[in-house]
């Protein structure tokens, strides 16, 4: 007899939280969505599709982040870098994009070509081509302006032996740079919060650090992530529930802001929940963990990159925050959505 | 010296004429959104990208027609069969689908439900898996229930050699069944007219009729397109200034149900305008028209697809209706949005 360990999907309506990126968008996903479209497979974020014996990886992403620009980035940016990212950390090397705009009537042309200024110096600063799209209108109030969805395709990189089965007890956790710039940037531009600050969100393609990585480490690079929605702690709790371990993080090892960290202390949030859309999180083998980081440190915007803890065998399926000179707290998935519409 | 033919966009502000799929949408493509994006480059429905020698077919397509649910189908099977249809002209098998949604706070999930379940089903009659997607969730008053975007890769098959380019003066155009049903019944499905009707949309995949015609014209089947959005008229007039030809088409000949005719007449619209979900338009070389004919006649759903006209060297870039017992009329692109939200 199987037994499902897949979530029920029992709400009758959808809400904010189901798009929040956390435990209610997972029941939705793996309750409702993946059942019903998925089959018995999984439907992941980047899946792979075999072409005539070549690995392609397909990933797609619609972007509804309020407001359209925000310091650092704007919409047209963040749809183009989250795909790339999103083929990035499934090891492959993007060969194309397509995006398709829904456009508010009313929406000035000067906004939606700004974004699409910004969609191709994107796309042109990582060598990626947008080859094809669609565009379509609806009725002034809706959709905000603009809403994009991104779809690229990639080569996986036949060095690239990623699965949360790989993990094993021992392999450590880096990060590519500072957590929780975007997410609270994106807070502070709808001026929600009154607090002066510089922060700008982390918005870039994280390919040069995912490849350094593959090169680096090859099969002893175990798995790798974008931790957008959610943040490193739903993503971290996604890789602990799927390979049946525990991740360890050494709380003073993160890289967070002094801003980052005011702010989430004012709206009771971890940084850990908050989206980052220019970071990833690799888990590495401990022998070569040295190396890797010593290589994510040496690209630029590298230097804020960091070894940020630990695969332990128990407790399974979870992760924790260990403080050098205080307790051990659980980190959980993000619950509820203290940040709509962040990407 | 170079001339730029592409029309300039110089609207100030997006409206709805710029979602219809007519000349206003071809100003703001290719006014704007390809100079932006494509470069030097095509930005088509469908582009080609090759694979370590494949050549892989990617398009992508957004869903926002209103209501979601009308006679014959929905919006999760019209998000399937769309995009399957954008690759089947372009002569591609399809490898497999993305989706993403965007799902208004507020959608009861049985809604949801009920369409990840149509997604499901015209996949699993195309059979293509749908392996990845996204879901976003915005504020309630946004997105009228749910927005579908869906990309499709497929394999080209080396038999299709499809190009305007290879258009000639005698060649014929075959369309694969009635015109209009779609657009006419999410009309009435809206209840802006009051008509009496069995009308049902014609959503399904051409990708039978798609296969059937490169089997037996091979690089004789010139040209393929699945005329949606600003229906046959606006698809051939882009085939007549692509190819800088006349296409000639016998206005009886013109497979168009009564029902259709009704509403048009009603509505001063003319059926060649009406966007289609479930047909195509093909060129093909003389010899081989009645062969193909008779190929699309018999294959289920197939027997109203009918010969339909000619490409004559002039009027160049021109497309005409002629009538067997009157005048001769000029069919332009579709101007203005005479039906909103309609794909």
């Amino acid at each position: 007899m199987m037994i499902s360990t897949l979530p029920r999907f029992v709400d009758t309506q959808i809400d904010m939280t189901h798009g929040a990126g956390g435990k209610a968008s997972r029941r939705l996903v793996e309750g409702l969505i993946v059942p019903r479209l998925g089959g018995a497979g999984p439907l992941a974020d980047a899946a792979c599709v075999d072409v005539d014996g070549t690995a392609v990886a397909i990933t797609t992403d619609t972007f509804v982040v309020r407001p359209l620009r925000f310091p650092g980035g704007s919409i047209g940016e963040l749809a183009v870098n989250g795909t790339i990212n999103d083929l990035a950390v499934g090891g492959a090397v993007p060969l194309a994009l397509v995006c398709s705009l829904v456009i508010e009537a009313g929406t000035p042309t000067a906004v939606l070509d700004r974004e699409l200024e910004a969609m191709a110096g994107a796309a042109a600063r990582a060598g990626v081509a947008i080859v094809g799209g669609d565009t379509k209108v609806v009725e002034h109030g809706k959709a905000d302006g603009l809403y994009i969805t991104t779809t690229g395709i990639g080569r996986v990189d036949p060095r690239a032996r990623l699965s949360p089965g790989a993990v094993r007890p021992g392999d450590r956790v880096l990060v590519s740079g500072q957590l929780g710039d975007h997410g609270i940037t994106v807070l502070l531009a709808r001026g929600d919060i009154d607090l002066e600050s510089d922060l700008r969100s982390d918005t870039r393609s994280v390919r040069p650090f995912a490849a350094a990585l593959i090169e680096t480490c090859g099969a002893d690079l175990r798995w790798m992530r974008d931790p957008t929605r959610g943040g490193v702690a739903t993503t971290l709790n996604e890789l602990a529930r799927d390979c049946g371990l525990a991740v360890v993080l050494a709380e003073e090892a993160l890289p967070v802001r002094d801003e980052v960290r005011g702010a989430c202390e004012l709206l009771g949030l971890d940084p850990l929940h908050i989206a980052n859309e220019g970071q990833l999180v690799a888990i590495v083998a401990p022998g070569l963990a040295s190396a890797a980081l010593e290589r994510l440190r040496a690209l630029p915007g590298g230097d804020a990159a960091a070894d940020v803890g630990e695969v332990q065998p128990a407790p399974a399926r979870t992760v924790l925050a260990v403080a050098a000179y205080g307790g051990t707290r659980v980190v959980d998935m993000l619950v509820g959505d203290p940040l709509p519409r962040i990407c």
